[in-house]
Protein backbone atom coordinates (compact mmCIF):
# COMPACT_ATOMS: atom_id res chain seq x y z
CA UNK A 1 0.00 0.00 0.00
CA UNK A 2 1.36 3.23 -1.16
CA UNK A 3 -1.07 5.39 0.84
CA UNK A 4 -0.15 8.14 2.67
CA UNK A 5 -1.52 11.68 4.59
CA UNK A 6 -0.43 14.90 2.65
CA UNK A 7 1.29 16.05 5.61
CA UNK A 8 4.41 17.94 4.99
CA UNK A 9 4.43 17.09 1.07
CA UNK A 10 2.87 20.25 -0.12
CA UNK A 11 6.17 19.28 -2.64
CA UNK A 12 3.60 16.70 -4.53
CA UNK A 13 0.69 19.23 -4.63
CA UNK A 14 -0.09 21.65 -7.41
CA UNK A 15 -1.94 24.88 -7.78
CA UNK A 16 -4.14 25.47 -10.86
CA UNK A 17 -4.12 28.91 -11.55
CA UNK A 18 -7.98 28.93 -11.81
CA UNK A 19 -8.29 28.05 -8.17
CA UNK A 20 -6.80 32.48 -7.87
CA UNK A 21 -9.38 32.83 -10.09
CA UNK A 22 -6.90 34.65 -12.83
CA UNK A 23 -6.96 37.85 -11.24
CA UNK A 24 -3.16 38.33 -10.92
CA UNK A 25 -0.27 38.50 -13.55
CA UNK A 26 1.11 35.12 -13.70
CA UNK A 27 4.61 36.83 -12.50
CA UNK A 28 3.04 37.40 -8.92
CA UNK A 29 0.90 34.21 -8.99
CA UNK A 30 3.58 32.18 -9.33
CA UNK A 31 5.36 33.95 -6.60
CA UNK A 32 2.41 33.33 -4.31
CA UNK A 33 2.03 29.92 -4.95
CA UNK A 34 5.88 29.19 -4.45
CA UNK A 35 6.17 30.82 -1.16
CA UNK A 36 3.06 29.10 0.23
CA UNK A 37 4.93 26.04 -0.60
CA UNK A 38 3.49 24.26 -3.31
CA UNK A 39 5.98 22.20 -5.43
CA UNK A 40 3.93 22.21 -8.66
CA UNK A 41 1.80 24.61 -10.32
CA UNK A 42 -0.80 24.19 -13.74
CA UNK A 43 -0.85 27.33 -15.70
CA UNK A 44 -3.86 28.08 -17.66
CA UNK A 45 -2.85 29.39 -21.52
CA UNK A 46 -5.73 32.65 -20.62
CA UNK A 47 -3.19 33.13 -17.34
CA UNK A 48 0.15 33.13 -19.69
CA UNK A 49 -1.09 34.72 -22.69
CA UNK A 50 0.48 38.33 -22.67
CA UNK A 51 3.85 36.47 -21.30
CA UNK A 52 6.92 35.98 -22.51
CA UNK A 53 7.28 32.35 -22.09
CA UNK A 54 11.05 31.87 -22.02
CA UNK A 55 10.59 34.42 -19.06
CA UNK A 56 8.45 32.30 -17.17
CA UNK A 57 10.38 28.95 -17.55
CA UNK A 58 13.05 30.61 -15.91
CA UNK A 59 11.13 32.15 -13.09
CA UNK A 60 9.74 29.05 -12.47
CA UNK A 61 13.04 27.58 -12.36
CA UNK A 62 14.35 30.08 -9.98
CA UNK A 63 10.93 29.67 -7.12
CA UNK A 64 11.47 26.07 -7.97
CA UNK A 65 8.21 25.46 -9.34
CA UNK A 66 7.51 22.17 -11.98
CA UNK A 67 4.75 22.19 -14.39
CA UNK A 68 2.67 19.57 -13.74
CA UNK A 69 -0.18 20.31 -16.33
CA UNK A 70 -0.69 23.08 -18.89
CA UNK A 71 -4.63 24.04 -18.80
CA UNK A 72 -6.26 23.37 -21.58
CA UNK A 73 -7.15 22.46 -25.22
CA UNK A 74 -9.26 24.01 -27.43
CA UNK A 75 -12.56 22.24 -28.21
CA UNK A 76 -12.84 20.43 -30.82
CA UNK A 77 -16.05 19.80 -32.40
CA UNK A 78 -16.82 22.43 -34.50
CA UNK A 79 -19.59 22.67 -37.19
CA UNK A 80 -17.19 22.64 -40.11
CA UNK A 81 -14.26 21.16 -41.20
CA UNK A 82 -12.31 24.76 -40.87
CA UNK A 83 -13.66 25.46 -37.68
CA UNK A 84 -11.96 21.86 -36.85
CA UNK A 85 -9.06 22.36 -38.63
CA UNK A 86 -8.27 25.81 -36.75
CA UNK A 87 -9.47 24.09 -33.29
CA UNK A 88 -6.15 21.51 -34.15
CA UNK A 89 -3.91 24.48 -35.46
CA UNK A 90 -4.50 26.09 -31.93
CA UNK A 91 -4.17 23.17 -30.07
CA UNK A 92 -1.01 22.26 -31.89
CA UNK A 93 0.56 25.48 -30.99
CA UNK A 94 -0.53 24.61 -26.79
CA UNK A 95 1.10 21.27 -27.42
CA UNK A 96 4.61 23.60 -28.31
CA UNK A 97 4.37 25.50 -25.02
CA UNK A 98 3.72 22.94 -22.98
CA UNK A 99 6.32 21.52 -24.80
CA UNK A 100 8.73 24.68 -23.90
CA UNK A 101 7.14 24.91 -20.12
CA UNK A 102 8.26 21.18 -19.78
CA UNK A 103 4.66 20.80 -18.49
CA UNK A 104 4.41 17.00 -17.53
CA UNK A 105 0.89 16.89 -20.02
CA UNK A 106 -1.61 18.81 -21.40
CA UNK A 107 -5.11 18.71 -20.25
CA UNK A 108 -7.64 17.90 -22.77
CA UNK A 109 -11.16 19.30 -22.55
CA UNK A 110 -12.76 18.09 -25.79
CA UNK A 111 -15.56 20.19 -26.22
CA UNK A 112 -19.42 19.55 -26.43
CA UNK A 113 -21.81 19.62 -28.98
CA UNK A 114 -20.66 22.43 -31.88
CA UNK A 115 -23.62 25.20 -32.38
CA UNK A 116 -26.90 24.31 -33.92
CA UNK A 117 -25.75 20.33 -33.36
CA UNK A 118 -27.69 17.51 -31.31
CA UNK A 119 -25.54 14.92 -32.46
CA UNK A 120 -23.57 14.03 -29.66
CA UNK A 121 -21.99 10.86 -31.47
CA UNK A 122 -20.93 13.24 -34.45
CA UNK A 123 -19.14 15.44 -32.27
CA UNK A 124 -17.68 12.12 -30.61
CA UNK A 125 -16.15 11.21 -33.82
CA UNK A 126 -14.90 14.66 -34.62
CA UNK A 127 -13.00 14.25 -30.33
CA UNK A 128 -11.42 10.57 -31.61
CA UNK A 129 -10.25 11.87 -34.54
CA UNK A 130 -8.69 14.94 -33.04
CA UNK A 131 -7.08 14.00 -30.22
CA UNK A 132 -5.92 10.86 -32.84
CA UNK A 133 -4.15 13.50 -35.17
CA UNK A 134 -2.71 15.88 -32.43
CA UNK A 135 -1.13 12.62 -30.71
CA UNK A 136 1.50 12.80 -33.48
CA UNK A 137 1.71 16.10 -32.42
CA UNK A 138 2.25 15.23 -29.13
CA UNK A 139 4.88 12.55 -29.43
CA UNK A 140 6.77 14.86 -31.72
CA UNK A 141 6.87 17.52 -29.15
CA UNK A 142 7.24 14.07 -26.20
CA UNK A 143 4.40 16.09 -24.56
CA UNK A 144 1.37 13.87 -23.13
CA UNK A 145 -1.87 14.23 -23.69
CA UNK A 146 -4.09 14.15 -20.69
CA UNK A 147 -8.00 13.64 -21.84
CA UNK A 148 -10.24 15.13 -18.46
CA UNK A 149 -13.27 13.21 -18.69
CA UNK A 150 -16.12 16.27 -17.07
CA UNK A 151 -18.77 16.16 -15.56
CA UNK A 152 -22.06 14.76 -17.38
CA UNK A 153 -23.57 18.22 -16.50
CA UNK A 154 -21.30 19.72 -19.18
CA UNK A 155 -21.58 17.39 -21.91
CA UNK A 156 -23.43 19.74 -23.98
CA UNK A 157 -21.21 22.67 -23.96
CA UNK A 158 -17.81 21.39 -22.59
CA UNK A 159 -16.96 18.09 -22.87
CA UNK A 160 -18.93 15.11 -24.93
CA UNK A 161 -16.11 12.63 -22.74
CA UNK A 162 -18.39 12.53 -19.53
CA UNK A 163 -16.76 9.51 -17.90
CA UNK A 164 -13.29 7.64 -17.00
CA UNK A 165 -14.33 4.38 -18.75
CA UNK A 166 -15.23 6.71 -22.26
CA UNK A 167 -11.69 8.39 -21.71
CA UNK A 168 -9.83 4.95 -21.07
CA UNK A 169 -11.98 3.45 -24.40
CA UNK A 170 -10.54 6.71 -26.98
CA UNK A 171 -7.07 5.99 -24.96
CA UNK A 172 -7.40 2.42 -25.93
CA UNK A 173 -8.49 2.80 -29.41
CA UNK A 174 -5.95 5.47 -30.01
CA UNK A 175 -2.80 3.96 -28.55
CA UNK A 176 -3.98 0.07 -28.69
CA UNK A 177 -0.05 -0.88 -27.37
CA UNK A 178 -0.30 0.70 -24.53
CA UNK A 179 0.58 3.99 -22.40
CA UNK A 180 3.01 6.48 -24.71
CA UNK A 181 1.60 9.61 -24.89
CA UNK A 182 -2.08 9.74 -23.99
CA UNK A 183 -3.68 9.13 -20.96
CA UNK A 184 -6.16 10.59 -18.49
CA UNK A 185 -6.64 13.00 -15.74
CA UNK A 186 -8.87 12.44 -13.09
CA UNK A 187 -10.99 15.02 -11.21
CA UNK A 188 -12.80 14.00 -7.99
CA UNK A 189 -15.36 16.94 -9.02
CA UNK A 190 -16.13 15.61 -12.82
CA UNK A 191 -15.99 11.55 -11.57
CA UNK A 192 -16.97 11.42 -7.91
CA UNK A 193 -20.20 10.88 -8.72
CA UNK A 194 -19.01 7.57 -11.02
CA UNK A 195 -20.58 3.77 -10.13
CA UNK A 196 -17.81 2.51 -11.95
CA UNK A 197 -14.98 4.68 -11.01
CA UNK A 198 -12.91 2.66 -8.81
CA UNK A 199 -12.99 0.02 -11.62
CA UNK A 200 -11.80 2.32 -14.02
CA UNK A 201 -9.23 3.68 -11.83
CA UNK A 202 -7.64 0.65 -11.36
CA UNK A 203 -8.03 0.00 -15.27
CA UNK A 204 -6.20 3.16 -15.74
CA UNK A 205 -3.88 2.50 -13.45
CA UNK A 206 -2.65 -0.66 -14.86
CA UNK A 207 -2.36 0.86 -17.96
CA UNK A 208 -0.26 3.50 -16.73
CA UNK A 209 -2.72 6.23 -18.21
CA UNK A 210 -3.19 8.28 -15.19
CA UNK A 211 -1.67 11.83 -15.79
CA UNK A 212 -3.47 13.72 -12.74
CA UNK A 213 -5.41 14.18 -10.12
CA UNK A 214 -7.79 17.08 -9.59
CA UNK A 215 -9.31 18.05 -6.19
CA UNK A 216 -11.96 19.93 -5.19
CA UNK A 217 -15.38 19.14 -3.83
CA UNK A 218 -19.24 18.68 -4.34
CA UNK A 219 -21.12 21.62 -2.68
CA UNK A 220 -24.67 20.64 -1.70
CA UNK A 221 -26.67 23.00 -3.03
CA UNK A 222 -24.39 23.24 -5.84
CA UNK A 223 -25.66 27.01 -6.94
CA UNK A 224 -23.73 27.71 -10.33
CA UNK A 225 -23.02 24.46 -12.92
CA UNK A 226 -19.90 25.66 -13.42
CA UNK A 227 -18.92 27.86 -11.13
CA UNK A 228 -19.32 27.03 -7.31
CA UNK A 229 -16.82 24.33 -6.56
CA UNK A 230 -16.19 23.44 -3.06
CA UNK A 231 -12.79 23.65 -1.23
CA UNK A 232 -11.71 20.15 0.10
CA UNK A 233 -13.83 19.06 2.84
CA UNK A 234 -16.68 21.23 2.76
CA UNK A 235 -18.42 19.40 0.29
CA UNK A 236 -19.26 15.43 0.28
CA UNK A 237 -16.55 13.73 -2.05
CA UNK A 238 -14.40 11.36 -0.53
CA UNK A 239 -11.56 12.47 -1.42
CA UNK A 240 -9.21 10.11 0.87
CA UNK A 241 -10.99 6.83 -0.80
CA UNK A 242 -10.57 8.46 -4.15
CA UNK A 243 -6.54 9.26 -3.48
CA UNK A 244 -6.42 6.36 -2.09
CA UNK A 245 -7.85 4.33 -5.04
CA UNK A 246 -5.51 6.33 -7.39
CA UNK A 247 -2.57 5.83 -5.71
CA UNK A 248 -3.37 1.95 -4.51
CA UNK A 249 -3.52 1.83 -9.05
CA UNK A 250 -0.27 2.77 -8.84
CA UNK A 251 0.07 6.78 -9.11
CA UNK A 252 2.57 8.77 -7.49
CA UNK A 253 1.88 12.28 -9.16
CA UNK A 254 1.23 15.62 -8.12
CA UNK A 255 -1.93 16.21 -6.53
CA UNK A 256 -3.56 19.70 -7.95
CA UNK A 257 -6.15 21.61 -6.44
CA UNK A 258 -8.26 23.17 -9.19
CA UNK A 259 -11.36 25.44 -7.41
CA UNK A 260 -13.65 27.20 -9.89
CA UNK A 261 -15.88 29.41 -7.16
CA UNK A 262 -17.15 33.12 -8.03
CA UNK A 263 -18.90 33.72 -5.27
CA UNK A 264 -16.50 32.45 -2.52
CA UNK A 265 -13.01 31.81 -3.19
CA UNK A 266 -12.44 33.99 -5.87
CA UNK A 267 -13.54 36.69 -3.58
CA UNK A 268 -10.97 35.98 -1.07
CA UNK A 269 -7.66 37.45 -0.59
CA UNK A 270 -5.03 34.23 -2.94
CA UNK A 271 -2.97 34.21 0.20
CA UNK A 272 -6.09 32.79 2.30
CA UNK A 273 -6.90 30.48 -0.70
CA UNK A 274 -3.52 29.13 -0.87
CA UNK A 275 -3.20 28.65 2.94
CA UNK A 276 -6.63 27.12 3.07
CA UNK A 277 -5.48 24.74 0.01
CA UNK A 278 -2.53 23.88 2.10
CA UNK A 279 -4.26 22.88 5.43
CA UNK A 280 -6.86 21.23 3.32
CA UNK A 281 -4.48 19.16 1.54
CA UNK A 282 -2.89 17.90 4.85
CA UNK A 283 -5.63 17.40 6.52
CA UNK A 284 -8.51 16.79 4.46
CA UNK A 285 -7.56 14.51 1.21
CA UNK B 1 -39.14 -0.89 -37.05
CA UNK B 2 -41.66 0.23 -34.94
CA UNK B 3 -40.65 3.82 -35.24
CA UNK B 4 -43.70 6.32 -36.55
CA UNK B 5 -44.36 10.16 -35.38
CA UNK B 6 -46.44 11.19 -32.39
CA UNK B 7 -49.19 12.94 -34.57
CA UNK B 8 -52.72 12.24 -33.44
CA UNK B 9 -51.23 10.15 -31.20
CA UNK B 10 -51.82 11.73 -27.95
CA UNK B 11 -53.05 8.67 -26.65
CA UNK B 12 -50.16 7.74 -26.67
CA UNK B 13 -48.67 10.66 -24.02
CA UNK B 14 -48.94 11.46 -20.56
CA UNK B 15 -48.42 14.80 -18.96
CA UNK B 16 -46.65 14.12 -15.28
CA UNK B 17 -48.08 16.83 -12.83
CA UNK B 18 -44.89 18.65 -11.99
CA UNK B 19 -45.00 20.26 -15.87
CA UNK B 20 -47.47 21.95 -14.19
CA UNK B 21 -45.77 23.53 -11.25
CA UNK B 22 -47.73 21.57 -8.60
CA UNK B 23 -50.05 24.89 -8.81
CA UNK B 24 -53.76 23.69 -8.84
CA UNK B 25 -55.94 21.28 -7.24
CA UNK B 26 -55.91 17.51 -8.82
CA UNK B 27 -59.26 17.79 -10.31
CA UNK B 28 -58.77 20.51 -12.18
CA UNK B 29 -55.51 19.09 -13.06
CA UNK B 30 -56.73 15.94 -14.48
CA UNK B 31 -59.21 18.12 -16.47
CA UNK B 32 -57.37 20.16 -18.47
CA UNK B 33 -54.78 17.24 -19.42
CA UNK B 34 -57.79 15.10 -20.55
CA UNK B 35 -59.43 17.97 -22.27
CA UNK B 36 -56.14 18.82 -23.87
CA UNK B 37 -56.34 14.94 -25.62
CA UNK B 38 -54.02 13.22 -23.62
CA UNK B 39 -54.63 9.73 -22.94
CA UNK B 40 -52.60 9.14 -19.91
CA UNK B 41 -51.40 11.33 -16.85
CA UNK B 42 -48.32 10.70 -14.06
CA UNK B 43 -49.25 12.42 -10.80
CA UNK B 44 -46.83 13.13 -8.19
CA UNK B 45 -48.27 12.20 -4.18
CA UNK B 46 -47.85 15.77 -3.23
CA UNK B 47 -50.58 16.57 -5.96
CA UNK B 48 -53.15 13.80 -4.13
CA UNK B 49 -52.14 14.10 -0.74
CA UNK B 50 -55.30 16.22 0.53
CA UNK B 51 -57.65 14.26 -2.23
CA UNK B 52 -59.46 10.98 -1.73
CA UNK B 53 -58.00 8.43 -3.89
CA UNK B 54 -61.29 6.70 -5.01
CA UNK B 55 -62.69 9.78 -6.17
CA UNK B 56 -59.54 10.70 -8.34
CA UNK B 57 -60.00 7.24 -9.53
CA UNK B 58 -63.37 7.84 -10.68
CA UNK B 59 -62.31 11.14 -12.13
CA UNK B 60 -59.44 9.64 -14.19
CA UNK B 61 -61.97 7.34 -15.65
CA UNK B 62 -64.94 9.58 -16.12
CA UNK B 63 -62.33 11.60 -17.90
CA UNK B 64 -60.73 8.88 -19.95
CA UNK B 65 -57.20 9.21 -18.39
CA UNK B 66 -54.78 6.64 -17.44
CA UNK B 67 -52.60 7.03 -14.31
CA UNK B 68 -49.26 5.44 -16.38
CA UNK B 69 -46.65 6.37 -13.68
CA UNK B 70 -46.92 7.32 -10.00
CA UNK B 71 -44.14 9.84 -8.86
CA UNK B 72 -42.83 9.14 -6.78
CA UNK B 73 -40.73 7.01 -3.82
CA UNK B 74 -39.58 8.56 -0.59
CA UNK B 75 -35.51 8.44 -0.73
CA UNK B 76 -34.23 5.07 1.02
CA UNK B 77 -30.69 6.32 2.05
CA UNK B 78 -31.23 7.43 5.75
CA UNK B 79 -27.93 8.04 8.60
CA UNK B 80 -30.02 5.80 10.91
CA UNK B 81 -32.03 2.20 10.66
CA UNK B 82 -34.82 3.53 12.32
CA UNK B 83 -34.91 6.18 9.11
CA UNK B 84 -34.37 3.76 6.80
CA UNK B 85 -37.79 1.56 7.85
CA UNK B 86 -39.51 5.06 8.36
CA UNK B 87 -38.84 5.27 4.33
CA UNK B 88 -39.55 1.75 3.79
CA UNK B 89 -42.93 2.40 5.22
CA UNK B 90 -43.62 5.92 3.88
CA UNK B 91 -42.74 3.40 0.65
CA UNK B 92 -44.93 0.78 0.93
CA UNK B 93 -48.41 3.04 1.64
CA UNK B 94 -47.42 5.24 -2.00
CA UNK B 95 -47.07 1.40 -3.90
CA UNK B 96 -50.63 0.53 -2.17
CA UNK B 97 -51.65 4.10 -2.77
CA UNK B 98 -50.33 3.35 -7.08
CA UNK B 99 -52.28 -0.15 -7.17
CA UNK B 100 -55.20 1.59 -6.33
CA UNK B 101 -54.83 3.96 -8.78
CA UNK B 102 -54.14 1.22 -10.79
CA UNK B 103 -50.86 3.27 -12.16
CA UNK B 104 -48.91 1.06 -14.46
CA UNK B 105 -45.63 2.01 -12.52
CA UNK B 106 -44.37 3.76 -9.09
CA UNK B 107 -41.53 5.63 -10.25
CA UNK B 108 -38.51 4.67 -7.85
CA UNK B 109 -36.00 7.93 -7.48
CA UNK B 110 -33.38 6.12 -5.39
CA UNK B 111 -32.12 9.26 -3.07
CA UNK B 112 -28.48 10.35 -2.61
CA UNK B 113 -26.31 10.62 0.56
CA UNK B 114 -27.95 10.60 3.95
CA UNK B 115 -27.03 13.83 5.73
CA UNK B 116 -23.53 14.19 6.77
CA UNK B 117 -22.42 10.84 4.59
CA UNK B 118 -19.80 11.26 2.08
CA UNK B 119 -20.26 6.96 1.48
CA UNK B 120 -22.12 6.61 -1.82
CA UNK B 121 -21.22 2.89 -1.71
CA UNK B 122 -22.86 2.67 1.23
CA UNK B 123 -25.83 4.48 0.27
CA UNK B 124 -26.19 2.33 -3.05
CA UNK B 125 -26.09 -0.68 -0.74
CA UNK B 126 -29.25 0.60 1.21
CA UNK B 127 -30.84 1.41 -2.19
CA UNK B 128 -30.59 -2.04 -3.24
CA UNK B 129 -31.41 -3.47 0.13
CA UNK B 130 -34.67 -1.43 0.13
CA UNK B 131 -35.60 -2.29 -3.37
CA UNK B 132 -35.34 -5.61 -2.35
CA UNK B 133 -37.81 -5.19 0.56
CA UNK B 134 -40.34 -2.85 -1.47
CA UNK B 135 -40.04 -5.18 -4.08
CA UNK B 136 -42.09 -7.72 -1.91
CA UNK B 137 -44.58 -5.42 -1.59
CA UNK B 138 -45.04 -4.47 -5.06
CA UNK B 139 -45.36 -8.28 -6.31
CA UNK B 140 -48.38 -8.60 -3.71
CA UNK B 141 -49.81 -5.41 -4.88
CA UNK B 142 -48.94 -6.25 -8.83
CA UNK B 143 -47.32 -2.95 -8.96
CA UNK B 144 -44.45 -2.65 -10.87
CA UNK B 145 -41.46 -0.49 -9.69
CA UNK B 146 -39.68 1.82 -11.94
CA UNK B 147 -36.07 2.58 -11.31
CA UNK B 148 -35.55 6.20 -12.65
CA UNK B 149 -31.74 6.79 -12.44
CA UNK B 150 -31.11 10.70 -12.20
CA UNK B 151 -28.72 12.83 -14.12
CA UNK B 152 -24.97 12.43 -12.03
CA UNK B 153 -25.16 16.12 -10.72
CA UNK B 154 -28.03 14.78 -8.35
CA UNK B 155 -25.92 12.41 -6.89
CA UNK B 156 -25.48 13.87 -3.70
CA UNK B 157 -29.01 15.44 -2.91
CA UNK B 158 -31.34 12.91 -4.78
CA UNK B 159 -30.31 9.92 -6.53
CA UNK B 160 -26.88 7.87 -6.02
CA UNK B 161 -28.46 5.61 -9.04
CA UNK B 162 -26.71 7.89 -11.88
CA UNK B 163 -26.98 5.58 -14.99
CA UNK B 164 -29.04 3.44 -16.85
CA UNK B 165 -26.11 0.80 -16.80
CA UNK B 166 -26.11 1.17 -12.80
CA UNK B 167 -30.09 0.73 -12.44
CA UNK B 168 -30.42 -2.23 -15.05
CA UNK B 169 -27.38 -4.20 -12.96
CA UNK B 170 -29.58 -3.52 -10.11
CA UNK B 171 -32.58 -5.27 -11.49
CA UNK B 172 -30.39 -8.06 -12.66
CA UNK B 173 -29.57 -8.49 -9.00
CA UNK B 174 -32.89 -8.64 -7.42
CA UNK B 175 -34.98 -10.12 -10.07
CA UNK B 176 -31.98 -12.33 -11.86
CA UNK B 177 -34.59 -13.89 -13.82
CA UNK B 178 -35.76 -11.35 -15.67
CA UNK B 179 -38.60 -8.54 -15.44
CA UNK B 180 -41.96 -9.74 -13.25
CA UNK B 181 -42.13 -6.29 -11.38
CA UNK B 182 -39.04 -4.13 -11.58
CA UNK B 183 -37.48 -2.36 -14.35
CA UNK B 184 -36.25 1.39 -15.36
CA UNK B 185 -37.76 4.46 -16.37
CA UNK B 186 -35.76 6.02 -19.24
CA UNK B 187 -35.79 9.94 -18.88
CA UNK B 188 -34.18 12.57 -22.02
CA UNK B 189 -33.06 15.09 -19.40
CA UNK B 190 -31.55 12.22 -17.09
CA UNK B 191 -29.68 10.25 -19.42
CA UNK B 192 -29.08 11.95 -22.80
CA UNK B 193 -25.19 12.75 -22.13
CA UNK B 194 -24.27 9.05 -21.87
CA UNK B 195 -21.79 7.33 -24.11
CA UNK B 196 -23.39 4.27 -23.28
CA UNK B 197 -26.98 5.54 -23.74
CA UNK B 198 -27.84 3.40 -26.91
CA UNK B 199 -26.43 0.20 -25.51
CA UNK B 200 -27.83 0.26 -22.13
CA UNK B 201 -31.77 1.06 -23.82
CA UNK B 202 -30.97 -2.16 -26.04
CA UNK B 203 -29.92 -3.93 -23.17
CA UNK B 204 -33.02 -2.56 -21.05
CA UNK B 205 -35.32 -3.54 -24.34
CA UNK B 206 -34.68 -7.12 -24.36
CA UNK B 207 -35.10 -8.00 -20.85
CA UNK B 208 -38.56 -6.16 -20.91
CA UNK B 209 -37.67 -3.66 -18.32
CA UNK B 210 -38.63 -0.20 -19.96
CA UNK B 211 -41.52 0.74 -17.98
CA UNK B 212 -41.58 4.85 -19.37
CA UNK B 213 -39.65 6.98 -21.65
CA UNK B 214 -39.64 10.82 -20.30
CA UNK B 215 -38.97 13.34 -22.26
CA UNK B 216 -37.62 17.47 -21.53
CA UNK B 217 -34.87 19.14 -23.02
CA UNK B 218 -31.52 19.75 -21.58
CA UNK B 219 -31.38 24.01 -22.49
CA UNK B 220 -28.06 25.79 -23.34
CA UNK B 221 -26.96 27.67 -20.86
CA UNK B 222 -28.82 25.61 -17.40
CA UNK B 223 -29.57 28.08 -15.35
CA UNK B 224 -30.83 25.91 -12.42
CA UNK B 225 -29.83 22.25 -11.29
CA UNK B 226 -32.96 21.27 -10.95
CA UNK B 227 -35.88 23.99 -12.00
CA UNK B 228 -34.48 24.74 -15.89
CA UNK B 229 -35.59 22.12 -17.72
CA UNK B 230 -36.57 22.72 -21.20
CA UNK B 231 -39.50 22.14 -23.52
CA UNK B 232 -38.91 19.54 -26.04
CA UNK B 233 -37.42 21.27 -28.81
CA UNK B 234 -35.81 24.56 -27.20
CA UNK B 235 -32.11 22.22 -26.26
CA UNK B 236 -30.06 20.23 -27.32
CA UNK B 237 -30.89 16.60 -26.66
CA UNK B 238 -32.20 14.11 -30.03
CA UNK B 239 -35.25 13.48 -28.57
CA UNK B 240 -36.47 11.98 -31.73
CA UNK B 241 -32.85 9.40 -32.08
CA UNK B 242 -33.65 8.58 -28.36
CA UNK B 243 -37.57 7.91 -28.69
CA UNK B 244 -36.25 6.14 -32.07
CA UNK B 245 -34.05 3.75 -30.29
CA UNK B 246 -36.48 2.97 -27.36
CA UNK B 247 -39.11 1.94 -29.31
CA UNK B 248 -36.68 -0.04 -31.25
CA UNK B 249 -36.03 -1.81 -28.32
CA UNK B 250 -39.29 -2.97 -27.89
CA UNK B 251 -41.05 -0.58 -25.99
CA UNK B 252 -44.28 0.24 -27.31
CA UNK B 253 -45.78 2.71 -23.88
CA UNK B 254 -46.49 5.97 -22.59
CA UNK B 255 -44.58 8.87 -23.94
CA UNK B 256 -44.29 11.20 -20.77
CA UNK B 257 -43.70 14.98 -20.62
CA UNK B 258 -42.38 16.06 -17.17
CA UNK B 259 -40.75 19.49 -17.33
CA UNK B 260 -39.24 21.35 -14.18
CA UNK B 261 -39.20 25.32 -14.91
CA UNK B 262 -39.58 27.55 -12.25
CA UNK B 263 -38.64 30.78 -13.90
CA UNK B 264 -40.53 29.73 -18.02
CA UNK B 265 -42.86 27.26 -18.43
CA UNK B 266 -44.25 27.43 -14.28
CA UNK B 267 -45.15 30.94 -14.84
CA UNK B 268 -47.24 30.32 -17.91
CA UNK B 269 -50.99 29.39 -18.27
CA UNK B 270 -51.46 25.73 -17.82
CA UNK B 271 -53.53 25.61 -21.17
CA UNK B 272 -50.40 26.85 -22.90
CA UNK B 273 -48.15 24.67 -21.57
CA UNK B 274 -50.23 21.94 -22.42
CA UNK B 275 -50.96 22.68 -26.30
CA UNK B 276 -47.11 23.63 -26.34
CA UNK B 277 -46.81 19.72 -24.57
CA UNK B 278 -48.73 18.66 -27.53
CA UNK B 279 -47.53 19.94 -30.89
CA UNK B 280 -43.73 19.55 -29.43
CA UNK B 281 -44.41 15.74 -28.94
CA UNK B 282 -46.57 15.56 -32.38
CA UNK B 283 -43.69 17.75 -34.04
CA UNK B 284 -39.73 17.30 -32.40
CA UNK B 285 -40.53 14.37 -30.56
Amino acid sequence: MTYSTLEQRLDRCSINTATLGHRLPIGQTLELIARAGFGHVAPWRRDLQDSDLKQTRRQLRDCGLKVNAYCRSTYLPAATRAGFEAALADNRRAIEDAAELQAECFIMVVGGLPEGSRDLSAARSQVSEGIGLLLDHARQHNVALALEPLHPMYAADRSCLSTLEQALDLCHTLEPDGFQHLGVAIDAYHCWWDPKLAEQVQRAGRQQRILGLHLSDWLVPTRDLLLDRGMMGDGVIDLQGLRHDVESAGYQGTIEVEIFSRDNWWQRAPDEVLRTCAERLQKRC
